[in-house]
């Protein structure tokens, strides 16, 4: 397994010279001047990451990293915890929301075992092909209490995650997406977005899947003691997952860290896989270069995560589901950006003449 | 050919029974309530307008009227006339964005010359059977000096989308999707908005193509002495559309009647295409429970359109190419809301824990 120092050691800027050649060809495109938008910026450094003016993202691979949290004990979910694996055998049979639009966009979906409480038996399930089992632990610990896991641990996510990713490119994934399942883990995904970003709890934690006004309360009370109890250091990211995080924000800082070092493009979803983008990017703000923010989740503090990144999300539909559904979602909008870049005709050969 | 007074009788309101058929299910897909945000609400009024908890939006069609117009000779416009026909045929021989979009989604492409100048000598062409020819005439009008077409001829227009569109349904098309193309349509589009939603000169008129600020300002006063010499009557649809519309946006709006008429929903693009949907509102309200807007444009004004028209768009990527391709990339998400209506399992199917 490789060290995280080769990882992060390992990823390079993207090619401005790539960038601007593709800018080259989207002015001649036979349209007014950058008619399109958002599209030239997703196509243009799609050619900057791909280092080519022939941008491909057909193959596509979704990555659904699922762990279970400790801090669940505390009473910060509105679904209970046997939700996690009985998600995860849904994601298996294509039965979830993920698979439904994986579907439509042509995205494998591979579900990462990162730590979830039970063992899952997955034998003669349809489907158990796509599972893959990981586990760093049984759940986390509750980080209301002290670190949600070891440092030792946190490493580990992160090259599982990497690991896994990188499997996927390895068997042609031209672009990979990020997704989540565990109970409670908006929870954590607060507590490294209020860290990292600076921002207050009340922007930050939100009702999740759907927790009351006192659960409210009481998940912004259990962020806060998660807080004081392990004094998270904010540069360190490393530091910030092992103490407030969970193992599945480690898979998907880890794909991240992935995509960037072998150079493919990396759509991150809603609230939990941003925070796994703020852990990698603490670890490797070169990672930035690769990541799209495939939407803005309805989730409170998303918004401000995403900005915190400095990343535009591509949809903003209200949506606040996870398990990677605004990344799928956005990877049919990146394949309209290449479609563009590379099928529409220049003004020289519609025989068109140009302004 | 149809009266307009026919079509409009045959226009009904959507099926609120069926909405609140299609929320049922929506409660009931393994998900936390209502996750998927505007997705549900896509997904609902479509089984509302198909009156089908099946709803069914794989037969895509986009029909892109064109026209030219008189007003260009003041100057209004970045691009020479002869531009409309050339990226009409750019249209039918697949090289143009639209194509490139609608390729993607599924689409098929109709281009109808609604009344551009050039008789087009499409024979030979690939892609001619996509060309219907039915010109109403040869450009309109300056509508800066008196109106830009007839009343008889903008209900022609209204009657020739209809029918255009109608042809499309009765050949399996279940979506609807409206794009345009001319040279000079941003200056008769602002000021139809103008004149129907009540903003003011400044806000709705934008450099379209791309003008300079010289044109620009040229734009704003043609527009200005369009509706002084002109006063249309922002309650008659059809006075509006004659004094300073276009064929196209005519086209637009009877394609946007024909929809309601046959309980399609139908995607409306960005500034021209809103305008049309704005005259069809003004002649039938009711039309509005048909209508989705695909995105939001970059040019000035068709926010305030859609505000007036109460309508969210689906996407908001800065685009302003028109054509039908903010509509074509809008199906696709309608087709993941469909896709995400009908394939993900219930909580019950999936064995999963409600809350």
């Amino acid at each position: 397994m490789m060290k995280l120092e080769e990882i992060i050691a390992g990823i390079k800027p993207l090619e401005q010279e790539w960038i601007q050649k593709a800018q080259g060809r989207t002015a001649r495109l036979v349209m007014p001047t950058r008619a399109l938008g958002r599209l030239h910026e997703i196509s243009e450094r799609l050619c900057g990451i791909q280092q080519t003016l022939q941008p491909n993202v057909d193959h596509k691979a979704i990555l659904v990293m699922a762990g279970d949290h400790g801090v669940v004990a505390e009473g910060v979910s509105a679904y209970p915890q046997e939700v996690t694996p009985a998600m995860v055998q849904t994601f298996l049979v294509g039965g979830a929301g993920i698979n439904a639009i994986a579907r439509q966009v042509g995205a494998d979906v591979w579900v990462v075992d990162m730590g979830i409480i039970p063992e899952l038996d997955a034998t003669g399930l349809k489907g158990a092909e796509r599972l893959v089992v990981e586990k760093i632990g049984n759940g986390t610990a509750s980080f209301a209490r002290g670190p949600a896991m070891s440092r030792q641990d946190a490493e580990r996510t992160l090259q599982v995650g990497f690991e896994q990713a990188s499997r996927r490119v390895e068997n042609g994934a031209e672009i990979l997406g990020t997704g989540d399942m565990g109970i409670g883990n908006t929870t954590p995904s607060a507590a490294i977005g209020a860290v990292i970003s600076g921002a207050s709890l009340d922007e930050m934690v939100g009702r999740g899947t759907g927790v009351d006004d006192a659960g409210l309360a009481r998940k912004r009370d259990i962020v806060r003691r998660g807080i004081e109890v392990n004094t998270p250091q904010p540069e360190d990211g490393l530091d910030v997952l092992a103490k407030v995080g969970g193992f599945e924000i480690g898979g998907i800082a880890g794909t991240i860290l992935a995509a960037a070092f072998h150079r493919r493009a990396v759509v991150v979803d809603g609230f939990i896989s941003t925070a796994g983008a703020l852990v990698a990017r603490a670890l490797c703000p070169t990672v930035k270069d690769y990541l799209f923010a495939g939407h803005c989740s309805e989730e409170a503090g998303h918004r401000i995560m995403l900005k915190h990144l400095g990343l535009e999300p591509i949809l903003d539909l209200g949506m606040r589901l996870g398990e990677g559904t605004g990344a799928a979602l956005a990877m049919g909008v990146m394949d309209s950006a290449v479609r563009m870049f590379k099928e529409v005709l220049t003004f020289q050969e519609a025989g068109v003449a140009d302004k």
